[in-house]
Formats: structure tokens, C-alpha cells, sequence
């Protein structure tokens, strides 16, 4: 029998672009294992990497004053949601639902304004959350002499149900998805659709001791035995665009 | 700082409507403990509460006979999947996508033949799974002396994104959700959509150890400090129909 333990990672303080992220994380507290996975916020990994634009250095577009106006946001902030959506989806309650630019569909694609100066500055989702993902896995790994998967994640809005929860944008170092399909079940059955997401299923029980208003920004998951995979990325579990429904 | 544990229970045998499930589970290895968090799989609690059903016990519909033909599925099951729907809303990849008649939108109506007898026997979702997770919940809380929160979990498929993963289809004893709305970030800055799923986090992260190859049903969480809420239900988190994304 075997648990699995998640600990807030409670060693980092307010992270920048000139903050040394790698040696903080590398003497983490509680300190990094081998068979540990390191899942860190996306905002960290965000704020690390300058994702990071002044709202009034934004030049709205005429679409962008005209939805600010309407929604009562703040026009860069519209500028930017529209910059970084390859399509706007909808537009409810003032809430813009997007697919971003890496395929995620999310609310104001993920540009958030929370956790970051008291809302003069956007905060952009990283470019490519998978390579920043790798870009952290392999410097610690090699730092820490043994392997370490990383999960960069983020608390998304659902269809169907209401609350956030947390999703994995990025991953490097094990298998995002466990494809159960053609094993048996207890029974003998075949399972014909059981494709677990366990990067997205791990970055979720990080919600449990990363909260929003905690300010901790990363999270290790003890004990779960993941498949090694440094291949596997988030980005090849995202569905493609025409694929609005599951299988 | 507080790490969060999660270890199945495994004391579980096979679940039929006869079992006690409340005296295994009372006696759960490991043990309960206050402030623990109990979730049962869907599948154990629709077993305990018999809701099988022999496909060929099943009298197929025209409509039933002529999309199991098409698909090549049971037309038991196919049937049973439209009883169990309150409106088809997609059929893809012969996958039924519906919204059932508590309001989840989920594949084939959440009706499952895996981990069952192999195949001749369909076992369909609880009736009322917060109900299910108060009759667990005040039963064992009364056995065992203290509070004991109880939610019934699911695997289910999510649009945009490939993976099963679990969300809580019953809850009782903790609030569903935590409203931050009003709650100020670590900046300061005002929170605006800020409500964060806690009953399926909870779930989700139970499937690092209840796998669907394992054969366990049962889990705990220990260590997460929940909002005790004997009101707060699953099914007034499952948004309206006609609200079908997010806010």
C-alpha cells in the first residue's frame, strides 16, 4: 500500500526575472527527492520569465476599447487576452473564454492580474509551458544528480461545473497520460476509453496545499509512481481545435 | 506548513448490495481519523446500492436497437444510457456524450460494464449522489465518534483535453466549494473569480492512488484542512444547462 504526500514548496520568496529560481528550488523546503515531481505555478514560471507587461504600456485596438468599455476592463487587458487568443470563444458575464495560442481554452486566456503588483501589470501565461517545464526538469535533475519530472501548472475554469480547479499547461520527465486501453480490468474485461490524465490529475491535488491565497508557488508530490517519459508534453494532450467534445 | 496525504483504503473487498460496507468501512485500513476526508469511488457505492442491471434483462428501444446497430454496442446498454440521460447532446466516436439526469455531462451516463462481472452487467451512477455521500458520511461519523466528510467520486472525460480524470459526483460534510471572491491576494488586489473547485480537487487527487487497474475503491485524505458544510452539495455546483461554459 502506498500514499502519496503533497507538500507546499515553502522556501520561495516573491519571484522575479532577476530571482535565481533553480538554486531556490534545488534547496527547496521541504528538500527534493528522487522519485518526487516538482508542479510549479505557472505564475512563478511566468514572473520568471518576464512574462510580464505593464497594462498602460499597451496600445488597445479599437476591438479592444470597444469590448473594455463594454465589459469594464481594462483596455490593455483586452489588448492582450486578444493577443494571445488564436480565437475568441465567447463572451459571458464579461468573461472572455479564449483558445490560447498553445490550444488551451480558458477565461481571459489565462492573463491574470491577481498575485502580482495589486493590478497595474498583466501576467502572461509562459510562451511554451511544456520547454519551460523541460528548461526547469533538466537544470534541477542535473543540479540534483537524479530525475524530476515538473508539471507547470494552472487553476482553470470548467464547462458544466462551477469552481477552478488545477490542470497541468506543461510538462517534462514522465507520461502526461497513462493509456490503460487493451489491459483488463479486475474482472478480465477489456478497457476499451480508460486513458488516465495523470498530469493533469497530479497538478489537480496541488489546489490541496497551493492556494490561491496561500502565496505558495509550488508544490512536490511524494510517493506517486510515475512512468518515465521525458517525451510526453502537455501540448500533444490538448485536443485539436474541432475536437470540442471527449472521447 | 501542511503536507496533504492520500492512501487508499485497502480493506475493500468486491462490494455487492449485500456487503457492509459501513462496518469495512468504519474499520478501514488505515485507519480513519478526524479530520480525515473519505472518498468512495462511484463504482463501490452503486454496487452497495445495487443500481445493476443485467443488459439482457434490458427491453431496447427502436431508437436504442438502431444506434447500438450503428455503433456496435449492447442495445441493452444503449438503452440504458438514454434512460439514464435527460438529453443526448452528442454521439462521437460511437462514445454517447449526454447529460444525465443529475445534470453531469459525462460518456455513456456515467455507466460503466468495467470492473464489474465482464461484460453482461451495467452499473449505472448512484440515484442522488449527495445523498449517497450523507448516508456514508452520517453513518460512519456517528461509528466513529467524529466528523467525517464523505464525497463519491468518478472518472470522467473533459472537453479540450484528452484524459479521464476523477471529479466529485456526491459530497457531504465539506464546502463544495470556497468562494475567495471579495478575499484580497497576497497584494493586496481584490479577487474577482476566484471560487475554487474543492470537492473535485479532493477527488482528483485520490486517483494518484485509487487507480483503475488497482482494484481500489476507497480512499482518504488526511491533512487538508476543509470548511465543514453539512448543506453544501455536488449538485448545486453542476452548472444550469443552458450555462455551458464557464465564468
Amino acid at each position: 500500500m502506498s500514499s502519496v504526500t503533497i507538500s507546499p514548496i515553502t522556501n520561495l520568496p516573491e519571484i522575479d526575472p532577476t530571482s535565481d529560481l533553480l538554486t531556490l528550488l534545488a534547496g527547496s523546503e521541504p528538500q527534493l527527492r528522487e522519485g518526487d515531481i516538482l508542479v510549479v505555478t505557472q505564475k512563478v514560471v511566468s514572473k520568471w520569465e518576464n512574462r510580464l507587461v505593464r497594462l498602460d504600456s499597451v496600445t488597445p485596438s479599437r476591438r479592444a476599447r470597444d469590448m473594455a468599455t463594454k465589459y469594464d476592463k481594462h483596455p490593455g487587458l483586452v489588448e492582450l487576452v486578444l493577443q494571445e487568443s488564436q480565437e475568441l470563444l465567447r463572451e459571458e458575464h464579461g468573461v472572455l473564454i479564449s483558445r490560447t495560442h498553445h490550444g488551451f481554452v480558458c477565461a481571459n486566456a489565462g492573463i491574470d492580474l491577481s498575485n502580482v503588483d495589486g493590478g497595474e501589470t498583466a501576467c502572461l501565461l509562459p510562451k511554451d509551458c511544456d520547454r519551460s517545464a523541460r528548461n526547469i526538469g533538466t537544470a534541477l535533475s542535473e543540479r540534483l544528480g537524479f530525475h524530476l519530472p515538473v508539471i507547470v501548472s494552472d487553476s482553470f475554469g470548467r464547462p458544466w461545473r462551477l469552481g477552478i480547479t488545477n490542470v497541468a499547461l506543461g510538462a517534462w520527465g514522465l507520461a502526461v497520460l497513462l493509456d490503460h486501453r487493451g489491459s483488463k480490468d479486475t474482472h478480465g474485461l477489456e478497457m476499451k476509453a480508460t486513458v488516465i490524465g495523470v498530469a493533469d490529475s497530479l497538478a489537480a491535488s496541488t489546489e490541496l496545499v497551493v492556494g490561491k491565497t496561500t502565496g505558495y508557488g509550488a508544490a512536490l508530490v511524494r510517493g506517486y509512481r510515475y512512468v518515465k517519459d521525458c517525451e510526453s508534453t502537455v501540448n500533444s494532450s490538448v485536443r485539436p481545435w474541432f475536437q470540442c467534445f471527449f472521447t
